[in-house]
């Protein structure tokens, strides 16, 4: 079983490796998707070269999206190809994981209405704006969506995530 | 159950991020130890403020003993203190899981000699000519002592480490 990552540049470094590397150690494939196959630098420098694009990724193939946060999913909202694969997922009714400044893909889902979310406090006001019911909490999971404030809340998101990845 | 940390400026980031949010996810509190309680920097500037210096360590309290990667461990070592901390885990038989440079330590504890080990393989010949039986793979585990080589390893060391807390 495999999960799909959406990455590009600055994405925030621990929100990325922390569940690539967990969702291995739990012995799920994981693919990391761009908007080319370039090598990608996180805010802190690691790095990460893109397992396939945007255009060749096939949502029927994945049991899971993450969506890291940092600069990256600024970069990545404005790629209609990638909001169309997020877009993708949540009609599947499969589990989509949102930390940080990721749930702004969310918003250009617009999949955010009427959602219980967190997320990164300096986006809370446009969570709201988009109709998310806003908590505050280190995980929060709406139906097939999880999301979580920071990379302090990692273990809280990915103990969430893998759970609900066990009961599909 | 509390598992122990090691740190000092310029540990390898994600060698001590991934053990540390990993073992919160299960359940385990984790205290990191330094030589006094400033905060230190990480290789790529991730910062982590430690929860008691060496010689408030009391080494019964916990269940295992972490070593990440990095610079640190080169900083670690010269300090007799942190290199007793090392030495008692080995005594009690509990859990020492070291990765990269981490392993650095277990010279300086004299804990090498006949012991299959790996490391980063920049140190893999003072291993050798410390007496271990040095093996190149994601994780090797001889006894209570667990070894990785890089962050990459990390799911396959993490997954070593919380397999041998759940025996104990």
């Amino acid at each position: 079983m495999k999960v799909l990552i959406l990455v590009e540049n600055d994405f925030e470094d621990l929100e990325l490796f922390y569940p690539l590397y967990r969702l291995r150690e739990e012995g799920y494939g994981v693919d990391v998707a761009s908007s080319s196959l370039d090598v990608r630098v996180g805010k802190k420098g690691y790095q990460i070269k893109p397992d396939l694009s945007y255009e060749d990724v096939r949502v029927e193939e994945y049991a899971a999206l993450v969506i890291p946060g940092g600069k990256a999913p600024e970069r990545i909202r404005i790629n209609e190809k990638a909001v169309e694969i997020v877009r993708r997922f949540l009609d599947l009714g499969e589990p989509v994981a949102a930390i940080c400044h990721g749930p702004q893909l969310l918003i250009s889902a617009g999949a955010v209405k009427g959602r219980r979310m967190t997320s990164w406090i300096g986006i809370r006001d446009d969570l709201i704006a988009a109709g998310a019911e806003y908590v505050d909490a280190e995980v929060v999971v709406d139906g097939n969506i999880i999301t979580s404030r920071m990379p302090d809340d990692l273990p809280a998101f990915c103990r969430e995530l893998i759970k609900m990845l066990k009961r599909y």
